[in-house]
């Protein structure tokens, strides 16, 4: 269960109350304490509830960064590091209080390197930001988790989304970080070469420790050339296992899409009224094929068979920049959708991942259990991965409700493991998934734990999040 | 300089013996303490100075490195696994004596799932083995560093090697392991998805950390279809400068080149001379292309026409197979070529990594000093990373030779990171490079002491290698 991990943590008061004066002393205005701030910054799309820190502090420079960590280590006070907001799993919660540090105003790409495909930014830009900011250059960053997220936040949480079943995840585009350490020194993860074994790959460890190891200050992100020419396309299936049949034979034959994304008939009833479209109500994938003139008609024709092999419906393909942004937008717009079908209700957004060749059982087998239960419950997923998304609508006020969709989800968590998957391929483990990660890596948690005091030994890195201490 | 790194440690004496009379008793024949044993488990193909372990013992199962490590736990006594002895950098070696762990009878493939595109092994398993496995499933595990390497070392050091630029490392292809701990129990990575959020990255912790956090017991692996048609061909240039800026050019068009080889005018010399052929001797790039008939072919054009506009000589493409195993067997060859040059010296091989655009300084920059110095050096690359090897022929016999080429070995590191790259793309720090990594990121090895200290607080796992402690 999700919510019992929702707890209040001990509270350093005195710890605290000495570093809100060091805080106030140090930023002025750039320091807040107002309720308002506070609940901005521990409001999510999540359904937890709310645990506020006791200030906030912008953040504008890595010594900006020393001084808070620095005081905060000097009287043991928690630090939870705020990008967007967009977070699902209470990675923003204080649950023992402590400094929210916004890094809205730390987002200048500090160098781009187009001869090596790659740039360094501040962790506060958003991904929409770095790619407009990249557009003179022919390049951009091609991870996309929906959200326009901070870099930093997707550094952290290890994100993903619609196109990691061609360019990988933040695990694989991140090329180095620097970092603020719990003595409030900063360190450097790695150079800028493309591959290197020097020593522990510390940019991997950073890179989804959800900030409970310490600061992201700055991040060396790979960079891909835009593609000469991006097309796609819809296609409807008579089920949910022609479908992800689809999908994995695509996978199989090596065929590079760029994105392959899987919608139920619930998410397409949710599609089409939201984004006043017309598409079949039938399980759909939405693909998206980049390359050259040659390659992407290639790939497309190599689909297009595969999918007919399948019994699939027409495919409604497109090389048109504006009929493919219009399909993006339905896709991105799924939560939001979802959510439209009941908006009375709370949302709860949760991922698994398990080996593709587990897809199709795993999502009819979750279907059959939303059936079962009774659930508003849509599925969106990133097919090329093995991923999917369950979006569970319920009254947050109706205690039957939420045990209901709690219990659905911990069945969901369960059969992905026994499918050999995991109970997070994107959001993170935040609050809501530590029992599912303790079930998942049982014995690997005490090893994260030993490091976890090695390198933050009180414990004020976003306290309370991945694992129990 | 690397020679001064290789220091004996301090000997347990008491805990060795101990040990001895432990595994003795344990694992009977399965346990050696004769010299030619010991000589054999810390030779390489380094110029370093061998370090003798005190025993051998065989492991063939999980439960075996168990009752290993939990004995010399007890004792205080150090562990070294080997796999197959190819490293470079002293890895094996046993400064502080104690035992070699001997994987090569742990060499099983566990599972294959052909439909999700991976395979679990034991470590001891080498690469060639593995894909003589694969053979009938269509699937193949590309990484390939050169020698037949076990994918335990291949792990434990991060290895690449020659088609890295189009599959990765094996930071990218290692999906899960397990790892016996400190405590002598097994703990699991992460599960078999293809991607996960769920908690810290252990996985890629163990990778690369050359066996000083624990012992891997297991690796899971993505495979890789093969591909319909695979192509290649030889080019000259006139320059070094318009090979590196042909490769450049290729990268950054997006031209998914499986591999991209350079070859300097000497290296040419020695294959040629090695292997019998008449290759142009200038500087050259093998490349390899993976895909369709129709993608191969529009890559080799692509690529043709990049060579020409930096004036290379024709391209000399092939499609046959015959002809291509030729060609890389001649690659595979060049470090043996290198070293017959001069029969009577011995070698010192060894690997930088600088941004791409920076590769035809740097290598420019190297040849130029190796003019200077007066050495036999050829150098050879994978030139699509920015990763680059000389191998130094020197009289190790004589001192001012051995110091001589130690001091164009700090020079060439230190001139790899003034250019943002690393001082080993893929070789691993082991002994021979713990001050270069010093060098390069001495920020962070506070942290890496830090994680070594907590999961391995009596330094038992490979003592003396990656930092001191």
């Amino acid at each position: 269960m999700a919510l019992k991990d929702v707890v209040a943590g001990v509270r350093n008061e005195e710890g605290i109350a000495a570093v809100l004066g060091i805080l106030k002393q140090s930023f002025g205005e750039r320091f807040q304490t107002g309720q308002s701030f506070r609940e901005q910054h521990s409001h999510t799309t999540s359904y937890l509830p709310a645990q506020l820190p006791d200030g906030v502090v912008f953040v504008e420079t890595s010594d900006d960064v020393k001084t808070v960590v620095r005081a905060c280590a000097a009287h043991r006070v928690p630090m939870i590091p705020f990008g967007t907001g967009s977070s699902l799993e209470g990675h923003i919660n204080a649950p023992s209080g402590g400094i929210s540090v916004d890094f809205t105003r730390m987002n200048k790409v500090l160098s781009v390197n187009a001869e090596d495909l790659d740039c360094t930014v501040e962790p506060g830009i958003t991904r929409e930001e770095l790619n407009t900011y990249l557009r003179d250059t022919g390049l951009f960053f091609p991870i996309d988790p929906g959200a326009n997220a901070s870099i930093g936040g997707m550094a952290s949480t290890r994100a993903s989304g619609t196109n990691a079943v061609r360019y990988g995840t933040m695990k694989d585009n991140v090329l180095a970080l620097t970092v603020v350490t719990a003595d409030g020194e900063e360190i450097r993860t790695a150079q800028r070469a493309r591959k290197s074994s020097a020593g522990y790959d510390l940019t991997r460890l950073f890179v989804g420790a959800e900030g409970t190891l310490g600061i992201i200050t700055s991040i060396t992100l790979k960079l891909q050339g835009i593609p000469a020419k991006i097309s796609g396309g819809v296609c409807a299936f008579p089920s949910l296992k022609a479908a992800c049949d689809t999908v994995i034979m695509t996978i199989q034959m090596g065929i590079p899409v760029a994105r392959i994304e899987l919608l139920d008939e619930m998410q397409m009833k949710a599609v089409n009224a939201y984004s006043k479209l017309s598409y079949p109500e039938k399980p759909t994938l939405f693909v998206e094929f980049h390359g050259t003139e040659e390659t992407v008609a290639l790939q497309a024709e190599q689909f297009r068979e595969i999918a007919a092999e399948f019994g699939s419906d027409e495919f409604r393909y497109t090389a048109n920049a504006e009929e493919r942004a219009q399909l993006w937008k339905a896709r991105h717009n799924a939560y939001w959708a979802g959510r439209a079908l009941a908006p009375e209700l709370n949302g709860l957004s949760t991922d698994v991942c398990v080996p593709i060749s587990r897809l199709a059982d795993c999502v009819a087998e979750t279907q059959a259990d939303i059936r079962e239960t009774g659930l508003l419950a849509p599925i969106v997923g990133h097919a090329g991965d093995g991923n999917f998304h369950v979006l569970m609508l319920f009254d947050d006020k109706n205690p039957a409700d939420l045990a209901k969709s709690e219990a659905f989800m911990a069945r969901l968590n369960a059969r992905a493991l026994a499918m050999e998957g995991t109970c997070t391929g994107e959001h993170g483990v935040g609050q809501g998934k530590m029992s599912y990660l303790e079930q998942e890596l049982g014995s690997a948690i005490p090893v994260m734990r030993s490091i976890k005091k090695s390198l933050d030994p009180d414990n004020i890195f976003n306290p309370g999040k991945i694992f129990r201490m």
